[in-house]
């Protein structure tokens, strides 16, 4: 099978110019077919700000209603998206920005309203792994926001993290799918206050030793979850550090595997 | 050759939404190989307002200064595009949205300062009509914004209707081109104060006599002469009319051949 990697970057790097450019160049550099899965960061909370659109939280979870949506739409969609194809162009990489509802790649339910209501956020239910394949045959790199649609014209504000993983197991159905989170921290941490203490290899049965011994934080218990649940489904790896583990440099990072 | 259409609207379609969905289903059930063009209308404007962008304007022109490409990215590039491609999946086409950095499908430099800076605006230099093809041959349905690239990470702002006739000119090394504008008008009219007045056929030598009796007006004259420059580089024909002219009940409209 053909390798393929899906790369998510967070709003840490999406909001700085410098480091974007930076990252874009690591992505760039790396071999073979892959994607990009980009969040959005603080500033669609900005221009809603400045369009008097107030946002709202609760329980510290961002609640999507129809003028946050359209605010989402635009700056994921349309202010990170494009400029981020466009400079992927001028490093050779033949970028094509994307939300779920172009050629209907990511379908996703609005999510149910139980306890809270989270508005026009949307729960992936199905990736078009064959559509997606088509552009990656005609060399293109897929860049993903995070932005799916439920295919009755509707989009929906959906998790870059959940994006990604469920992409990686769509994918995996044709290639042999490694997944990159880039982020703040250098890997998962043996112990939170020291940096460099990064945990190199995460499995099933370290994972349940690493809960039970209380080393994964609170915001660390859902992205790992994540992790499980796409490498059960046919992910191959996923490696969590910052970017500059897309060099041959870098080891000091984080390989999940089952 | 194959058939290939190109239709492109205009601001009135897109601003309102039942207009919008009546396209869009005229649209769909066009038969063949198709590209849609869309322009964004005043509602680019109207968010720049509400973002406290003013919009300069230099003899009726727009000036598309850093802070206004900013807004035309996030209104034409994603709240415009993404929706315009999330309803068309509805009605079974599998539209992806590109601007021009997408796939590297249309360069443009950014036009020369003379009298008037216009900003970041650009001058169509190169349709990718290879790469565009490679989206169409895969069954997917181009929907463009009219946002094109420089090559060197710049996005900029372009006029609707030359992207269309520049893609036109491009599609027409593979495909039998038609173009179709898409305007508030039924066609080219003989005279303007009878909506009804429709020239069903131009071409170059009627089209001389037309300018030369003061028939063609001031906003015309500019489309018409696009046109023409489409016709003399290998598109088959253009029709100009309102929207009803993708369905076969409607022939009152102007088709101009060369």
């Amino acid at each position: 099978m053909e390798k393929l990697s899906i790369i998510k970057i967070g709003g840490n790097i999406i909001e700085d110019e410098n480091s974007l450019n930076e990252f874009l160049t690591l992505f760039s550099n790396l071999e073979g077919k892959k994607i990009l899965v980009h969040g959005g960061g603080k500033r669609a909370t900005n221009i809603a700000s400045k369009l008097g659109i107030e946002s709202k939280m609760i329980n510290g979870r961002r609640i999507t209603d129809l003028e946050t949506l359209e605010v989402i739409t635009m700056v994921y969609g349309g202010l990170v998206n494009k400029n981020v194809v466009a400079k992927l162009q001028v490093l050779q990489t033949n970028a094509i920005g994307l939300t779920g509802a172009d050629i209907n790649s990511i379908q996703s339910d609005k999510r149910p309203v139980k306890e809270i209501d989270f508005g026009f956020v949307g729960d992936v239910t199905k990736v078009n792994h064959i559509a997606i394949d088509k552009l990656i045959k005609a060399d293109f790199t897929p860049v993903f926001c995070a932005i799916t649609h439920d295919g009755n014209g509707q989009l929906l504000n959906t998790n870059a993290d959940t994006i990604t993983s469920q992409v990686a197991v769509g994918m995996s159905e044709i290639y042999e799918t490694s997944i990159y989170y880039c982020f703040e921290l250098n890997g998962v941490l043996q112990d939170f206050s020291d940096k460099e203490s990064v945990i190199k290899n995460i499995n099933s049965e370290t994972y349940k030793k690493l809960l039970k011994d209380g080393i994964i934080s609170d915001g660390m218990l859902p992205k790992l979850e994540n992790c499980f649940d796409a490498l059960k489904n046919g992910v191959l790896k996923v490696n969590m550090g910052n970017t500059s583990m897309l060099t041959k440099e870098n080891d000091n990072f984080t390989t999940i595997t089952i």
